[in-house]
């Protein structure tokens, strides 16, 4: 087997077999294989497009390209949530607490922000003392115990994806469905998921624009976890508007801890309800979504959920004061300077990707990798798609160090928005469900 | 400019502008771009197209990239003409000496064979003494005194074609016809060629097997020549059978010298007059094709062409007694073993690709690029499409160095003919005519 003829196979449009795949993603990871073939193979994927088949194959072989993370000593069933990514997006930081408060063990690996989108480990480190890092002993030892970790990736994972996705970036090669969902599942099932909940973004904010596109990619990423012997289901849920009111790091933790005491914003609290429900259900902790819901609305209720947080906040180094003192425990920005509306209305856009980049620009997010971030600072929304406003009543405020970026941001911020002579009907939130087969 | 949005405008299908594409073929070969990115580009062109600008502007920039040779002042017009690549394609050791004794100088960098297709360098490095490995100086000396030489191509003439070429072999990004088309013009433009005749070979023993792509090919060529303000024709000719009688290296030469006596298979005799004239009113050393191939019958007829190439090869340091007794001065092989016809009929295929590969397997070509070559052998055809032949009567002969290799030959060249028991057409070897738009 040759690379050069996978390549050629894969530039005429065939389709190509598990074998040359494997073949090709080994011999990728061992640098047996150079770069300037992998960059021409991706761009014939992206151009040429794969099967189902051939995804499930990417997706196999990039998660045995490495060690698998083998948690079945310390739960039978490993559920875990990915999100594409987007503005104001702290799912993770609400859902986990839930589902796990519900007797379900979550252990999820995730990543940082880049660009207008957050990552989950910036905003958890926002935390005073919380850490990422914890050795695969470690991650199980808290697996058993409290029942939820959130760790950050370890390199032995999936390498192949990690060196693809590197490559990608540089080659123009991303913007392909089947290398986005491959990318994704491979890192799912390489860190032993078994029960996967996909929460595909649309909008603005997000990496797909087109509910077209954001359909196809959670239809893909369902059929390969069904392929896979995986229990998979996603959600396309809309991203023109942030989720929630909170955007920057630290103001998300807060937000977080809201909703998981039951005052959180509507639509946010909404989708951790929903969310729990449907992955407590797929995880057969529960005999219907539906049934599950009511399990995640008693643990929030009860306070467990928020309890179950604060053990993961301690277990993992970090102040457990966070939940009953928020304000004191979390960094503050120094200006906190409202946008008053320049006009009466409904509210009828608010930019989610505008809101993602201003809070880049004031410090929150990284433009490159090796950028620091500051935790502190970041937008609350004041007024959301749907909601009448008028003249001078705020429309969100701005948490920043100086007054000079607060006016920078603001200027941005009123662009963000958008209103209407007319009552202005509030976007549904979840857009599309696409469920496993049965099986 | 960045690289990679460069690459990404191509992978939308979308028409780069010529400072694009400068940057892009400037910076790979500066290494400021890396062979991963080329290789990505190269994908996207391959599968989303070059518009013809495109095309020229890749030419002229890979031209660019390295030195220009300038022979402005040793002649106004340089004559040069290019083939594809085919099997016993021996044009340039007959046409340039026609051309050059017609007044017309032809200063010619040429290349090596690989796989089935022979190379213009092995065939005259059968001649003993014989060197392609001129100076830049010595080139035009000889261009000027003689009026005739083939150099092997300088290093320093379109790197970035050598650079690139060198990576599309790896990465299956060959079969392009703006990339074919490009490395081709940009390699003429670069040696100073301003009259440039182009024949596209067809057919089984080609590149292009095709007569759709083999013109298209041929008219994106002349179309590029036309925008680069070069004189460019094309002829489209067959390559279903061999170009002669004669295949391998010292055997070719031996059927150059006897078409430059006039004592030339018929179809090869042909093509040269048909070629010489072209070129000849090209250059404007005739008032059309007609009268200028009335030129090269006269230069063949008094001797002077032949003259002309016992000069050329003696300028290269050849044995120039060649001319005059090639039977004692090339190297002949030790076995010559005719292939009788095991059925009578008339001759209705004889697959110029067989012959190619025979020839190299008989060592007269390069399976790779380090290999050497035996001038002598190779297989002298005794009947061509359209001849009748009897049971017993010779196909061809095979010239070869031990009997073993001669019979396995035998073996596969019989698998190479097909009979017919009604007569055939002989083909026309001319198969399309692409003039350059007047100006």
């Amino acid at each position: 087997m040759r690379a050069v003829d996978i390549i050629a196979k894969k530039r005429d449009g065939q389709e190509l077999t598990p074998a040359e795949i494997d073949f090709f993603v080994q011999g990728y990871t061992t640098d047996d294989i150079p770069d300037y073939q992998a960059a021409a193979w991706c761009m014939a994927i992206i151009l040429q497009g794969m099967s189902h088949a051939e995804t499930t194959a990417l997706t196999l072989s990039m998660a045995d390209s490495g060690a698998r993370l083998d948690l079945s000593d310390v739960t039978p069933v490993v559920a875990d949530k990915h999100s594409t990514g987007g503005v104001g997006d702290k799912v993770t930081l609400a859902l986990g607490p839930v589902v796990a408060a519900a007797g379900q063990p979550v252990g999820k690996m995730s990543g940082r922000g880049l660009g207008f989108s957050g990552g989950t480990l910036d905003k958890l480190e926002s935390i005073p003392g919380w850490s990422p890092n914890l050795s695969i002993e470690a991650f199980k030892r808290q697996l058993a115990r409290v029942g939820l970790v959130v760790a950050g990736q370890t390199a032995d994972l999936a390498p192949a994806d990690k060196k693809l996705y590197a490559l990608r970036d540089v080659t123009a090669t991303v913007p392909s469905l089947p290398l986005i969902a491959s990318s994704v599942m491979s890192k799912k099932i390489a860190a032993g998921a078994n029960v996967i909940l996909l929460d595909v973004k649309v909008g603005v904010g997000a990496f797909m624009t087109t509910m077209a596109e954001a359909r196809e990619l959670a239809e893909l990423m369902v059929a390969i976890g069904a392929r896979a012997n995986r229990t998979v289901a996603a959600r396309v849920t809309d991203m023109n508007q942030p989720l929630g009111m909170a955007v920057g790091n630290a103001l998300e933790v807060r937000e977080a801890i809201d909703t998981l005491r039951g005052a959180g914003p509507t639509d946010f609290s909404e989708l951790i309800r929903e969310e729990a429900g449907l992955l407590l259900y797929l995880s057969s902790r529960a005999d219907s979504p539906e049934s599950g819901r009511l399990i995640a609305e008693r643990v929030i209720d009860d306070g467990s959920a928020l309890t179950k947080f604060q053990e993961f906040v301690a277990a993992q180094g970090g102040d457990p004061r966070v939940v009953d003192d928020p304000d004191r425990i979390l960094p503050r920005a120094k200006v906190v300077l409202p946008l008053p509306s320049p006009r009466p209305g409904w509210i009828s856009a608010a930019n989610a990707r505008t809101f993602g980049e201003v809070t880049v620009e004031l410090g929150g997010g990284r433009a490159r990798k090796e950028d620091d971030i500051d935790p502190a600072v970041g937008v609350v929304l004041a007024a959301k798609i749907g909601d009448r406003v008028e003249r001078g009543q705020p429309l969100c405020e701005i948490h920043t160090q100086d007054d000079f970026s607060a006016q920078q941001a603001a200027a941005r911020l009123l662009a963000a928005y958008e209103w209407s002579d007319e009552p202005v009907q509030s976007p549904p939130l979840i857009r599309a469900s696409i469920a496993a087969p049965a099986g």
